[in-house]
């Protein structure tokens, strides 16, 4: 970015919070006010799904959305909440997306989905634990991503918890992530509109990518105007990442992608490239960046350079 | 029960509500504050799931527990809680744990689990719908539970919101439900001690029924006795409700049951009745009944015939 702002410097110091938080939290361990631990087996496949793997795109939108809407000491924009209760409120939402999203993934490569065997190249969740395990571990990982925004300990204000646990499962549910994947399978050998194309797009990856972005911005106390420009971004980078990832699929290798390339026009899926073909699916990716970095300019607010950096990254990456 | 309580009329009332607002929210319509609806495909194996079907114990729970917490008009007992609000929430508590309860046989009764066919007389929803359907509407069931805790329009306060999804995800994830599953599946034909049995089912059938019972407590504002006594009501109704299903598996049919009879005992799958033999069994479960009903008398509520009854039905039912 000509800003000069370093997008992996930032990264990986939130990254390895994120991490270190989810590997504290993903754990056999019996958690605060409950008589049982989890099964060390569920667990096992629950960490080897969440665990060491992923760009962590969810939870970095969270974080910075969440920064974007604070003021450079920490505290949010004009609103007397409370900074370390923001802090921590944004954490447990980062981590919350990426079991959701993880939870995704487990089910979504299982045989009677998209039966891939390969991801971020290692054997998927059930051929390395059986189906019954990824089953029941993507059921877990959802649990729980509502659990770490539900903590007992009052370090979220309830108001925070509820505000949450609201936008993610929406973001997750018949009409988001679930259902696009509904439409996404029932188009299958189907020839879809752009605009149909855009609507499940806009359901399966967007409802998430944009719900990050929502979550990190309530841990703050964001006014309205900010609120409909980063819905607005969301929005623009969700349906980015898909247009991306059908592009990716057709010029990347396996290797580079982690996982197996050219699988969407092998199972006669409608993907952008294929209704829009690939050098309008190049502009169109483009177009898109432009109405996110619009809409940040349009919020107003005065630390947008991760939210923009991370809309480059969305757009340009390479794998 | 000789009280004379009319447990029939007591739930018909509550069951006409209960359904009528599953059949409302399990939906393809837009939700407020979204841009689109869920896709039909998915919503009508949703409702299949769902709709029409069960005995609806979770939400009796939830209500009954509701209720026992309230003085006579409604108002929570010494406490100036909204009595609107906690009806309203006690209503979205109830349909919560019964999604929770329907994505669970969904995905239960999957091939890769239990590959059962018959489900309350139907065909269960893979069988309906494809395997792929069943696994993403079971992930959907589970994220409109939440939905249902957090309504937007503020007619549930932000706190109890956050109270109840928190107690409902841990009472369907690892350490409650899912983790009884996984801990179910790794026990098939393997001798277990009546404390793993126990441990098994505490988790698997008892968190989410116990759930239930602290969800619609706190809906209300009790204080510390009542929950403690109504915990160890609910664990206790929790287990006894599995010994009975142990117990059903080898002396009811098929058809009494709505569901595959001696599955259990054919899928060598531990139960109660082989570890402890079917009289023992018998007597355990009337033993779990009178301590249900010695911790409701500690509880110290005036209120608790519908609870004593339904902890009557779980432990006397036939089918």
């Amino acid at each position: 970015m000509s800003t000069g702002f370093d997008l992996d410097a930032w990264s990986h110091a939130r990254l390895h919070e994120v991490e270190q938080a989810l590997d504290a939290w993903v754990t056999a361990e019996v958690p605060q006010g409950l008589d049982h631990g989890a099964p060390a087996e569920l667990v096992d496949a629950m960490r080897y799904a969440v665990l060491d793997g992923g760009k962590r795109l969810r939870p970095l939108l969270v974080l910075a959305a969440h920064e974007a809407v604070c003021d450079p000491t920490g505290h949010p924009a004009g609103h007397p909440v409370d900074a370390a209760g923001a802090s921590q409120a944004a954490l447990r939402a980062a981590c919350a997306v990426e079991l959701i999203h993880a939870y995704s993934l487990v089910h979504d490569d299982m045989p009677c989905m998209d039966n891939d065997v390969l991801r971020r190249g290692k054997p998927t969740v059930h051929v390395q634990f059986g189906q019954a395990s990824a089953l029941l571990a993507g059921d877990a990982l959802q649990a729980l991503a509502f659990e770490l925004l539900t903590p007992t300990d009052r370090c979220v204000p309830a108001a925070t918890q509820a505000r949450l646990c609201g936008l993610l499962a929406r973001a997750a549910g018949s009409a988001g992530m679930a259902g696009g994947q509904a439409i996404d399978l029932a188009s299958v050998g189907l020839p879809l509109s752009e605009r149909q194309l855009r609507e499940m797009h806009e359901l399966k990856t967007g409802a998430l990518l944009q719900g990050s972005v929502m979550m990190g911005a309530h841990c703050g106390a964001p006014d309205a105007r900010v609120l409909t420009a980063l819905a607005a971004y969301g929005g623009a980078i969700g349906l980015a990442f898909q247009v991306v990832d059908d592009i990716l699929d057709v010029t990347a290798d396996s290797g580079t992608l982690g996982k197996t390339a050219g699988k969407d026009a092998q199972a006669n899926k409608p993907t952008y490239v294929s209704v829009l073909g690939l050098p309008a699916s190049q502009a169109y990716a483009q177009q898109l960046l432009a109405q996110a970095l619009g809409a940040l300019e349009r919020s107003g607010l005065p630390q947008t350079d991760a939210l923009r950096a991370l809309a480059d990254m969305v757009v340009n990456r390479v794998s």
